[in-house]
């Protein structure tokens, strides 16, 4: 049930603020990065995978904006006191979107270790909403 | 199923294209956009009114670019003979969005209007992706 | 005359609205589109053809949406009435303005047609605003 | 005829550079800009207002990117030893475009005044493309 | 000296990396920030201040961005050992240029608390970039 | 002193307008296009080079923006009487940060002749602030 709910309350983010916020956000651009390094891939040609650099480039910096909106809007002292290793998770995700991970790898195994992190914020949000 | 099926498959969409695609991008700056207007009705501050359509603004119109990759880049020709209302159904979500629509009112029930639009893409979106 | 009318009134967008639209916003990043790969094709030096790809993206982005600010904001019911190839004509176009075109191109034959259905697009709306 | 051949030849910047240019593109964005001045005027409510500030807003800045990218990058040294005005008559322009002309002001008044600065750099833009 | 010194290696940042860093980009945007607060203080008309508290959202969400930026990508995991106190620094410091902070206020004391936070963040940067 | 002076009123600029100013945005983004041109020239795998021509165009865009914002914000009749060379100064500078300098070059040279322009015109700026 938890699962369904979650799908009736997807949640953007504004920082007015709306008082909405998503994992799901992060997760998103995450899977796209993860498809665009295995077409990159899967094709050799030179002008394809420029087009491939230069897009992943900017989907895994939304994937850093969504989970900086998370860290810096929606968490609060109360959360990270209960969850120690929230703050380090959140930043070995951040540097996992950027130049030390998908950033600057093709490699989908980058994409996937993104998604499990992203994946593990995402299960204590989720905890922290029913709390 | 379907439902625990799509909080699985939540997806993204580059142009390149990475292939993964999801309403619930729109859906989800729309449901920012209804929560901003709730919370402008609930607030006379001259000074958080204005925060507040500055921010509807923005939320509306990624949700009619988020409507507008969906109708360009992931349906196709076969979809629009299969749903002859598909073109009409879109053009009149990006109208909602947009000044006619929740950029022009701080009314929530033009906000819900929008989600109930694309709630009407989002079960094409689902029928065509498990045909 | 009315092509001298028409560089007396060329307009812009915005979803104010403005109440100022012209397809000439499209038509122009769309030309320079097609003056990407006609410079991409003259020069095999790698770093030239990286900075076109990456460039012609961008405009090819721009394309879309313009166009879809036409599309969506422009023409109403009355229109898509008069004209009912209208929706796939733009459709046709915002694709011609994507991977499936330009962007995953660079010979300047796709952008030489996205032009050409830009063109349409320009004769129909000029039709509407004499009318 | 030149105004005929103007309308067939209407261009974009990129900074590849594509080679195309037009003043239009500046122009399009400062007739947003007074029509939205205009609408100000004639209508009081204060939530119409907030957006059509905001909204001239961002048009204004346009005008500045578009005018900024004639002067840096289409006209060159022999262009600024012709017109000795150029770079004042650029200047001036782009401050109307500004806190001091169009962005601090609802003024329709202003908003003509940077239209007719823009001509005047149109004259001059039109005459080196023939030159 | 060691103030001579930074003005030397006043450094930006890209996700390359460049390997360029400093807390000045944040610092910059917050003292914008602050001179808004207090230009809006000073001045009643309602324009302006629509105008003030539109521009004090943009330039708050930059000295966001900034901040994310070191927090992800400048600073690793031995700082974080060497300052205990570094995540919550810069998350206060986020807030603080958020909604709960100077985005949704017009105060300048919660400017100035902004630049001090940055301030604390600024001596430990130099303090690592000296060890 | 002035130097000292300088880093505590490092400036950020915004069009309300704030009122505080500083070449040091440039010079910042600048050093990073010359960081990123090293890197360039030190590494010959393709994958890399690519992000590093797209993030350079990036950052070069920025260096255009800032010294737009001066030469169109700060910069004042007054000061272009007082300083004849600085409207060619200052597009000789945007121009070496374009197609003709380092966006079209990988050459670390390049950058170094974009930083010497920007600092002339920190030093007028300066002067100016003196004044």
């Amino acid at each position: 049930m938890r699962i369904f709910a979650r799908t009736l309350t997807v949640h953007a983010h504004c920082d007015l603020p709306c008082g909405v916020y998503d994992p799901a956000q992060a997760r998103i651009e995450a899977e796209s990065v993860k498809a665009i390094q295995e077409k990159y891939q899967a094709n050799e040609d030179p002008a394809f995978r420029t087009r491939a650099i230069a897009i992943k480039e900017q989907r895994a910096e939304l994937v850093k904006h969504h989970l900086d909106v998370l860290w810096s809007d929606y968490f609060k002292a109360p959360h990270f006191d209960k969850y120690p290793q929230l703050h380090t998770l959140f930043n070995d995700a951040v540097k996992q979107a950027g130049a030390g991970g998908v950033k600057g790898s093709n490699d989908p195994a980058t994409g996937q270790k993104l998604l499990e992190l992203i994946a593990e914020i995402d299960k204590i949000f989720w905890e922290t909403k029913q709390a």
